[in-house]
């Protein structure tokens, strides 16, 4: 196979591009998706501060190194999460992809900075792991940013995430979060602007990109994933793209074109300071405080008796159902119980 | 395991309801579900002249039992569609059925009606060949339905059937064809109403009911649909389904509840009497008329050139890919290029 821009000897082929490419325009190509999704959406601005959510895998160090090669002020940010020999060498291979280019890394540990782990949450709190882990991340990456005067978030969902949960809350017509999932939301009342640049590209081509790079990742999934349903979704959407090359694509490109209209209502959920850390939230308590709350066993507020840990109405209870659905980097649910 | 009902022994697990039933309470659980569609959607009314659209497959003849049952003044409607060995077998069960039961079938030959069979529509045609089978269907069952003086037209598609086409669909975010998606399709400017009373009921369970009901089906598929689109959006959902049961259930009859709503417009397209044949359809040639022509290599009309016979416009074109996805029992698609 040959090249399609410059015909010398392919390395990779892009099938639902009915494509092949060699190293060097392959990563040229790449880039100008990136490029052209952070254009079409108006994701970042030259001079913003931007943050990059790095989890140590392939997609997020992709993106991290994507943005600096473009000129972006781009830091990482790690967030433990104490998840064993997992979490150890994801710290390891983040650190070292900084350092080789002499790029800021943000690190948080959710232990030390919140009292718990993620192994922890998933044994006690009530909510299941990937639930309570997602919801963790989408809390801690915005009070970084708060913190830090970041523009923007940044995470490094491809093209199988996005189909994959967009399969599932379109199983079960969960009409909200399907109104939400835009690869942009714009800064809100206390919520950073969060945006997705690899979302017109799949996990094949991340990893292509991170390999012909160089790039040092964690290849292993998060072992407390297993079984869970995104994976199951994604192993449907594998199933029709191997006989339909271009069917994510279609679904979730398609969807960003014609589907979100229908499903944008238009209304906005009035977000509130949590009465206990201060971060935007639609109740008395955001999800994140409420959880910790459960998990260490303490209560919110004294007299006011155990509901106040526990979800309180059937939105806030839908959307921790739907952040079971994504696994690995969680993308910030906004509108109904925020979070942030 | 006990019957849910009775706490006899039980014969079918019906995992989506995470229960259990003898065959006589399986038998009514099952008519209670199709009388449950029947008036949730207005599908009847006890004096309607009814014709049921019969393959030969259990679905149809499970459907028309059902029907015969309830008292409805059902009558068959079998339509030859000239497959080998696979048509002959199926129009001797339906006749048997009929036969067995004292009911009226109607009986129409494509061939010989209106000069081709599937297998030389697949070859000689611009359309696939399923595609061109339910083009068939539509407009078959509409004529005979007209000629014969019946107020509705009913046909067994089931929920795994409803299922994958509205998967289909929504992988594609084909908006038009997601309205039209309706279990009961009310009568229009010469189009009969068409109703699925099936729609609640999966694959399964209408095999299970003709099984029990000792009703002689044909087992095997059309031998023509291998590598049909919609049998692999039926194992996509199956492959879900197995592990998370209630998901299709959950999909089409969400869709029904919130997602539809969603994707109606209001607007209705305008219909004229085909120059041909007289039948609805939004041009000056019904699409039948227009594959008719193509399959015979006749012109429909003289000193118009050749566009006459080939779609003409995008609206046509993508519902007759949308065809594609349908195998066995094709439901009316209204709307553009209405068919009838």
């Amino acid at each position: 196979m040959k090249c399609r821009r410059c015909k010398a000897p392919a390395v990779i082929e892009v099938r639902r591009h009915n494509a092949a490419y060699c190293k060097g325009c392959f990563l040229h190509v790449f880039r100008g998706q990136v490029e052209r999704a952070i254009r079409q959406w108006r994701m970042l601005d030259t001079d913003d501060r931007v943050l990059v959510a790095v989890s140590g895998g392939k997609d997020s160090l992709a993106l991290w190194d994507v943005l600096l090669d473009l000129g972006y002020r781009a830091d990482g940010l790690y967030l433990g999460l104490g998840i064993g020999e997992y979490s150890g060498r994801s710290a390891e291979v983040t650190r070292g992809f900084a350092r080789d280019r002499d790029a800021r890394l943000v690190e948080v540990d959710l232990s030390a900075e919140y009292g718990f782990d993620i192994p922890t949450a998933g044994r006690r709190g009530s909510r299941s792991t990937c639930a309570v882990c997602g919801l963790s991340k989408r809390y801690v990456f915005n009070k970084a940013a708060l913190d830090g005067g970041y523009d923007v978030v940044v995470t490094g969902h491809n093209l199988d995430d996005e189909a994959a949960t967009l399969l599932g809350n379109t199983l079960r017509w969960q009409t909200e979060s399907i109104a939400r999932q835009s690869p942009v939301l714009p800064s809100r009342d206390g919520l950073v602007k969060k945006v997705k640049p690899l979302h017109r590209l799949s996990e094949l081509e991340t990893a292509a990109y991170a390999f012909l790079r160089g790039i040092d990742y964690v290849v292993e999934e998060c072992p407390l994933v297993a079984g869970n349903t995104q994976l199951r979704y994604k192993d449907a959407m594998n199933a029709i793209e191997s006989t339909s090359p271009g069917t994510k694509a279609q679904f979730f490109l398609g969807y960003l074109d014609r589907g979100m209209p229908l499903f944008t209502t238009g209304r906005e959920v009035e977000l509130v300071a949590c009465e206990r850390c201060g971060q935007s939230t639609t109740g008395r308590f955001c999800a994140f405080c409420r959880a910790q709350a459960q998990i260490l066993g303490r209560q919110l507020a004294t007299g006011d008796g155990p509901n106040d840990v526990a979800p309180s109405d059937d939105r806030q209870v839908a959307d921790e159902l739907s952040d079971e659905v994504l696994p690995a980097e969680i993308y910030a649910t906004r509108g109904a119980d925020a979070g942030p």
